[in-house]
This record gives structure tokens, sequence and C-alpha cells, in this order.
């Protein structure tokens, strides 16, 4: 059993793009500038964010912090987002989610420019991903596929199981891992809640990707022996014993399921750390492109 | 056994778009206004074409065909577009595919307005489909849907098998069969070339959805009694008995498979008369949107 450890990977390809910024820096070029918008004091959103913008310094990025009051209405946050759209400083920008209630979540995601929509979000990019056009993959989906690509695991005419239909990882995923080319070319299966029987489906899969979000979900009897699992699951379960008062817990049952495993991804420690290692190579990517279009 | 009638179902829904589109005449409301771009002479273009503009004449829309010859350039067709985007009498239009080889066909699909595109085929539109946005859906997967409403065939929780990865067909058809609602919450199997036993899977299906363009690929042994058959296959096989000199032909292995199946597509007869129903739906919608937004 293999673990696909995303904690060393994604600190190396924070370090490969740290190097490539050293890099612009030296021949007197612009560094990547990624800003972040968040809308209130939601204490998850602000850490979230924090973690982000602790990531670019650490690679050398600019970065900006856009906080805005829960009270911002609608129309200051769109117009704030148009000033981020016509910046030439900011290469790419997220809005971090949730909103408050008195914002159209979607109305919000369509009005960012999809050249600096690095979350992929905009629904531009995600139906360019769905046509295998070249585009910004989202950040855990993206992650994913790093992983599977720099562990070398064969996905052409496997049977992958996608478990939960998400637009955030479900959704893309499934799409991602039946597209021509690796990591791809694997017969995808999407299930979700209204599934009948998914243990049979389970069974048979070569790969497996939970998102699903419910603890120890996915035991070894719905596994078959020498399957790929990727757990997408970050639940936080309370945990008297632990200092912070809960422990994050995954969707596998990894102690029991390990055992089956070729590879498999630790909670926490696996696909976790990816998302950001792919935001911040989104922002790079970004800046490539407006450089190229200059 | 149910035939799933799409020549008796399209002209249902002609009918319907007709009586609608009465209706906007009396109340002296502009009609839908549909527009077909070709380039070239290719035969089997102007076929598909003619048919559309006599399908516009049969529901009572106006409808526009632009001819250019197979010699213009792609700065040429990007104009013409462009006077198509901004042509107020417009509500939706349609590339003609395909194109001659000096045209990036995906660069003339970009430049469509989303708001226009009323073959879905722009990312945008793509994207929002995926995202279960609303949107127009491309022409045969939205057929598909509509047959299956239209015949009351339960899809909730069913395992749907989609064999073909096509952006036209294959990919939106396992998005789709997926979404939250009826038709949709299927669990689904998307295959195609790289998929390995391919006979395992389509044995377990509760429906299948065959677009793959290989003459009565599908076979009675490979399919479970009680079956729903959808067969989008439309191959021209040569007939020395017919006077065309072929007859076309499905995916499906039409005359076993239908003793098995609970419904199943004739072809010709099933999804392809749907299509061109679709499209002038799509044209409707797009013309009530623009009515909205006046």
């Amino acid at each position: 059993m293999t673990l696909l450890d995303g904690r060393k990977v994604s600190n190396d390809i924070k370090n490969e793009i740290a190097s490539e910024v050293d890099q612009m820096r030296a021949r007197g070029e612009k560094v990547p500038h990624l800003a972040a918008v968040i809308v209130g004091n939601d204490g998850a959103s602000l850490t979230y964010v924090a973690s982000k913008v602790k990531a670019c310094e650490r690679v050398g990025f600019e970065s900006t912090m856009v906080r805005l009051p829960h009270t911002t209405s609608e129309l200051e946050l769109l117009q704030k987002i148009k000033e981020l759209n016509t910046n030439e400083s900011i290469d790419g920008f997220i809005i971090q989610l949730p909103l408050p209630p008195q914002i159209n979540t979607q109305k919000v995601l369509m009005t960012v420019d999809p050249s600096k929509d690095v979350d992929g979000f905009h629904p531009e990019n995600f139906g360019k991903m769905a046509l295998d056009m070249s585009t910004f993959i989202p950040a855990t989906p993206f992650g994913i596929l790093e992983l599977l690509e720099r562990y070398k695991v064969e996905t052409n005419g496997k049977h992958t199981v996608v478990i939960g239909r998400s637009h955030i990882v479900g959704r893309p995923m499934s799409i991602l891992m039946g597209r021509k080319g690796w990591p791809g070319n694997s017969t995808v299966t999407l299930t979700h809640s209204h599934t009948k029987n998914i243990e049979e489906i389970t069974v048979q899969a070569d790969i497996i990707i939970s998102a699903l979000g419910v603890p120890n979900f996915l035991k070894a009897e719905m596994v078959k022996d020498g399957a790929v699992i990727i757990d997408v699951g970050i639940t936080r379960v309370p945990d008297d014993n632990h200092p912070k008062g809960y422990v994050i817990t995954g969707d596998v049952d990894f102690e029991n399921v390990s055992k089956k495993a070729s590879f498999i991804t630790p909670v926490p420690g696996g696909v976790g750390p990816m998302t950001i290692a792919m935001l911040l190579k989104n922002t790079l990517i970004a800046r490539e492109q407006r450089k190229n279009k200059d």
C-alpha cells in the first residue's frame, strides 16, 4: 500500500512555484498577484483566506486580502469585483464562500472575469473543462489529478467511482476522470444521495473518489483488493481527547480500507493540502497568460 | 414493450410551438427568428439546414439561411457572427458543422453570443448546464430528456449507462441524467472507447443511452430484462434493396433487444426527429428571454 502524501506533494509544488517566481523576479518581471475577497466574519472562512495569503507569501506571490463587512450589499460586492476585473496588477482572485444571505452567489461568480477566475467556478471555465478545452480547473479536482500524476497511478480503462455530485468536487471529478488523456480515460460512475445499493457499485471500482462528507462512510467490505482510494471528506468530529476538541475525519474507514488499497490518501494530509497548492498553480498560470497577452 | 415514438412526440412539440407562435402573432408580438449559417456545399449539411428552415416555416418562425462560400476566411465568418449577435431581429442562430479546414471551429463557437446560442455549444452554456443553472441544452440530449418525460420513464435512483463521450451527446447526457430532479437523479456510468468489458457494465443498466455510431453494437445479451433503451446512433449502411442505396441503422440490434426492453427508441423515428423539435424549442425560449429583457 502506498500513501498518497498530499503534504509532501503540495510542498514540492510550492517549492517549484517559488523557484519559478524567483526566476521571474530575477528577470525583472511582474510576479503573480492573487486577491481574496471575504465578506463578513465567519471564523472558518477567515482561517481559509489567511492560509491562502500565507501560502502566497511562502512562494513569493503578491497577495491582497479584501475584507468587506457582513452588511455589504450585492451591488457593492459586484462593484468591487468589477474593480478587481480591471485592476491590471491583479492576475487572479477568489471570492471566499459562503456569502451572506443578501447576496446572490451565482450572480457574483458570474461577474468574475473568466481570465482571472482562478477558482474555476465561472460557468465559462467549467464548460471549457467539460469540453476538453484548456482552462482553470477547480483547485480540489486539480489537486487530485496532480496526486494521481505524481504517483503514476494508472487511470486508463479503469473503472472510477465518484461519490457525491457537488459542483466543486464530485461533478468536475467525474468529468475529468473520463476525459481523453492521462489522468483520465476512465470509465466513470457518478453516485450520489439517490444511488441505490452503492456498495454493489463501489466494490467494482478500481479507483474510488469519495466527496460525501460522511465520516467513515466507506468500509473495507465496500472496496475490492488493490483499489485506489481518494478521500476528499473533511468532517470535524467532536473528540475531547484533542486540544481543539475535534478531529478531522475523512469519508473512508482508513484503518481497515488501507489494508486492501494499493494507493490511499490519508485525512488529514492527503487531498486537503493539495487544494491551496493548486490555487497557487492556477494563479501562476493566470500570470503567464496575462504576460503572453501583453 | 413501449416504443418511444420520436416522430409522434416531435410532431406534438411542433404543434405546441406553432400554437404558441399563433398566440404571439395574435397579440401583435414579434415571432421567433432562427438563423442558420452554412459554409460551403457539403450535401449532408445542406440537407440538415434545409430541414431546419422547413421546420421553422412549419411552426411559423421567421428563418434566415446565411450561405457562405467554402473559401470563406475565419475573419469573414467571425464578422458575420458578430453581425448576427447584434442583429436585434435574430433571436437565435446556429453554425452548421463541420466547417472548412481554414476555420477554427472552437473560436467560431466561442464568438456566438451565449444568449443566442440555441445549439448550446458555447462553453458558458455548457458550464451552466453542468452547474445546474438554466440555459440552452444541446438539442439531442434535450430531445432525449423530453422523450423520457413525455413517456413518464422513471430515472430516479436508476443506473443509467451512457455509451460514447462526444461533446454533443454522450458527455452532456451523462451530466444531465445525474442532475437533481426528473429526468435525472440517476446513478450514471459514462463508457467510451477505453472502457474494458463494456458488456459487464451495460448488463447492469436500467437505462442505456447509446451514442457510439457502430451499427447493431448493442446485442440482447448485453442488456438486462426490462431495460430502457435509447439509441442515438445514425449510421448509413449500404443496402442495394433500398432506393437510396443505404439504410439508417442505429447502435442497437433492435429486433432482439426490443424483446427484452421496457421502452425503446426505433431508428429511424426515435431520437432523430426530436433534435429539430428541440432546436425550435430553444429558439422559442431565446425569443421569450429577449422579450423579458426589453
